[in-house]
C-alpha cells in the first residue's frame, strides 16, 4: 500500500501542514489547486517538492469555496461541476509541465469527495470529466462496501481507480467514515496502527458495529499537519514495508 | 491586419460583451482566465464559441483583482507574477484542449498590460513566463515607439511577438496611448475610421502632438461592448479587407 | 401593498439591474450587501439613490458564494450563519448611516431565503440573528401556507414580519413557488397582473393545482432587470392603487 | 504607552497567531475586517476576547487583496478607498455592538497603512472617511518626524490621532520604518529592548543612521505570532509599567 497526503493547502500569508517535512515520506500528493487551498505561489512551490522528492502527483479539486475550505457541500450542476474540475486540473496539469513534472490522478476534495461517494450522479460526473480530459489520469475515491460497483462504473468510462483506506477513522458498515462530529469518529495511536496492521495483512477494517467488512485499498491516507503526525507516517511506513 | 477582441469577460450572474455576436467577425479572441473577469463556466462557453468560429485563441491573463476588473496596478514580484500567468495560462489551455482546441498565444490584460508596457522588468518577467511554459506560444504587445527593442528582447526570450494597434484611441508620441482619463482619449467614429485607414495604408497614426508615428501592427484591437460596437467592427473589418 | 425590489447587485465592473430608473417607482430597496452581489462602491452608490428616493432600506445577506450569485444552498452551522448575517447587516447599517439614512428590514436572498422558508431552523436562526442585533430590524418573508405559523414563531423572537407575495410565479398550493426550473412557473404578462389583482382584492392567489390560497402580503416583490419590467412595475403601481 | 498588536487574522480554515493568549497581556486590538483576513466567525470570535478582555477595540481596514495579504499597494480613487473604509468599519462595528462592546479607532492595515504615512493625498482620505463615519473615532498612525504635521492635519478634520511606535522596527531618519527586505530591519531581543527603554525614558529612537529622533508614541505595536513573542510581550509590559 502507497501512503498519500493531501498537500499544497496553504494560502497567501496562511501556512497549513508540514509540507517540507511529510514530502519525504510519502507515494502520493493531493495537492490543492486554488479553489479551496492554495494559490499560484503556494501550488508552484508544492510542486517543486513533489518533484525534488519524486512523489506522484495528483489534483485535490474542490467546489469553490475557501471560507469554508470546501468542506461545505455546494449544488453545482453535472456542467458546472465538469467546468470546475477541468479548470483546476488545467491549471496543477500545466503549472506541473513548466517543472517539467506532470499529473497522475485525480483525489476529488472534502464536500465533493464526500458527495461523489454518497451519489452516483456525482461519481458518473466526476469520471465523465476525468474520461473527456486530454491526458488519461486516474480517479482516486475511497474503497467502501461499493467498491465492485465503482469499479464496474469506471470501467464503463475507460476511467482506472485507485481506492484508498483511512488509518485513523472509524469505519460504517457501508465502508463510508464516521462522521467526525460523532464520538470515536478518530481512532487513537493504538487503534490507527491497529487498522494499518488489519488492512494490511487481511484487506479488512472492523466496522463501528463490530462487523468485519473487506476493503481493497492501493493506498492509505495520511496527514502532515504537525511533529506527531509526521512521526506517525514513519510508524505507518515501517508497518506496511514489512 | 487581424481582428481582436476580449471576450469571455462576463462572470458568474453578471453578464459582459456579446460573446456570441461578435465571435463570427473577428479573427482573434482574447480570453479571460478567470482572476479579473471568466470563471469555470464562462470560460468553457467562451471556448465553444472560439472554436465553432475557429478563432484563434489567446489567454488573457491579469493580476488577480476581480472586483477591480484587473484595472488596478498591484505589486507583484517576478516570481508572484510568474506564477500567476503560469496558473491562469494553463488553465485555459487545459479547458481548451478538453474542447479539442488549442492556445496560440498571451496578451496581458488592463494594468499588467500596461505594467508591461512601461517597465522593460515586467515585460522580461512575461516574456521569461512564456518561454517556460511548455507549449509554444506568443505574446501579444502594443505596438509602440519601442517597437524594435521589444522585437529584439522577445527574441532573446525565443518568444514571437504580435503588434496590436487600437483603432479607437488617441496614441502619444511614445506610441502608447493617452489615458481614457484625459479628454479626446477615445476617438469618434469619424477620427477612429481615419486612424484604421492610415494604419492599414501607412503603417502610421498621428499622435495627440500631431507628429505622425510608424507601427507595424499585425492586429487591430475591437470591442464587443454592445449593437453600435458590433456594426464597427464590421465595418473596420471591410475597411482592412479593401 | 408596497412594492420591494432587488437592487445593487451590480458588482465591480459588472452592471446589474437598472437601478436608477426603477428606484423612482418602488417603495422598498432589498439592497445586496457584498456576498453575492454589490461591493463598497456599488453599496454606496445605491445608498445614495436609496436616500434621494426615501425609499424604506433593507439589507439582503447571502451565503457567501458570488460565483454562483447566493442561488446555491451551502451548509452553514447556526453559529456560521449568524455571523454571516451580522457581518452583512453590519457593513450595510454603518454605511447607510454615513449617507444619513437607516436600516429597517432584513430579507434573506436567494438559496438562503429558500432555505429559511422550507427549514424552521434556519428560520430560527434567522430571527434569532436579527433579534440579537443591536438596532430594531424587521424580516421580510414569503407569506405563505404557514403565515401564522411564522408569525408566532417571529413573535417569540420580538422580530416583526414583512410577508410578501410574487406577481409574476406560480405558487404551489403549500405557498412556495414553482421552481423557476418548472414549465409555467413564472407568469406570463396577462397571468401576473391577474395575480396582483386577487392578491389586491381578495388576498388570494390560484395555485399551481388550481387550489385558491389566501396569502395576506404586506408588500409586492417586483424586478427592475429592463426596460419592460420597469414598465410593468409601473402598470402594478397603478392597479394597487387604485 | 498602551500595547496595540494585530489581531483577528485567521481565516477560514487557516489560524494566524495566538490571539487567546496575547489577548490578556494588551491594552488594543486591531482587528482585521475581512478584507485581508478575518472573516464573520472569526471576527465574532476575535470580538468576544476583546470584550472578556476588556480590551480597547480597533478596526484593521486593508486593500481588498486577501491572497495578498493587504500588502500589495492598490490604486483605489478617493471615493474607492473611503467607501472600503466604511464598509470595513461599519461591519465590525456593528458585529462590536451585538456583542456589547464598542469600536473605538481605526488603524489601516499593510500597504494602505503604509501609503497613508507616505501620502498626505491618502491620510487625507482615511481622516475624510473617518470624520464623516456616524461614530467618533480614533485614527491610529505611525509617530514619526511628521508627527506634528499629521496633528494640525487631523485637528482639521476634527479626528483625535492616536501615535503608535515600534519596538522591534529600524527607523529611518524621517521616523519611518527600514522596510523588512533590508538587512538590520526587525532588531533582535536586546535591541529592541533598548529601543523600547529609549522610547519610554526620553521619547526617542536612534535610527539607521545614528540619528536621535524624537517620537511622542501613545502605543507600542507588539506582535502576537508565537510563544517566544508572547513572552516578550510580557517583558516590554513589565518595562513601560516601572
Amino acid at each position: 500500500m502507497l501512503l498519500n497526503c493531501d498537500l499544497g493547502e496553504s494560502f497567501g500569508a496562511w501556512k497549513m501542514g508540514l509540507d517540507e517535512q511529510v514530502m519525504p515520506h510519502i507515494d502520493m500528493a493531493n495537492v490543492a489547486c486554488g479553489f479551496h487551498a492554495g494559490d499560484p505561489d503556494v501550488l508552484a512551490k508544492t510542486l517543486t517538492l513533489v518533484k525534488n522528492h519524486q512523489v506522484i502527483l495528483g489534483a485535490h479539486p474542490s467546489y469553490p469555496d475557501r471560507q469554508g475550505f470546501g468542506r461545505r457541500s455546494m449544488s453545482l450542476s453535472a456542467q458546472e461541476l465538469t467546468h470546475h474540475l477541468h479548470y483546476q486540473i488545467a491549471a496543477i496539469d500545466g503549472m506541473a509541465q513548466v517543472q517539467h513534472t506532470s499529473l497522475h490522478y485525480v483525489k476529488p476534495h472534502g464536500a465533493l469527495y464526500n458527495d461523489m461517494m454518497k451519489s452516483e450522479a456525482v461519481m458518473t460526473t466526476v469520471l465523465d470529466a476525468i474520461a473527456c480530459y486530454p491526458k488519461k489520469l486516474k480517479l482516486m475515491i475511497l474503497a467502501s462496501a461499493k467498491q465492485d460497483i465503482h469499479q464496474k462504473l469506471a470501467e464503463q468510462h475507460g476511467v482506472t481507480l485507485i481506492f484508498e483506506a483511512f488509518a485513523d477513522r472509524l469505519y460504517r458498515d457501508d465502508g463510508l467514515l464516521t462522521p467526525r462530529s460523532e464520538p470515536l469518529a478518530v481512532h487513537d495511536k493504538a487503534a490507527l496502527l491497529a487498522q494499518v496492521e488489519q488492512l494490511r495483512k487481511y484487506s479488512r477494517v472492523t466496522t463501528a458495529s463490530g462487523k468485519s467488512l473487506t476493503l481493497r485499498a492501493d493506498t492509505l491516507c495520511v496527514h502532515g499537519d504537525n511533529a506527531a503526525s509526521i512521526a506517525l507516517i514513519q510508524e505507518i511506513k515501517s508497518m506496511i514495508n514489512l
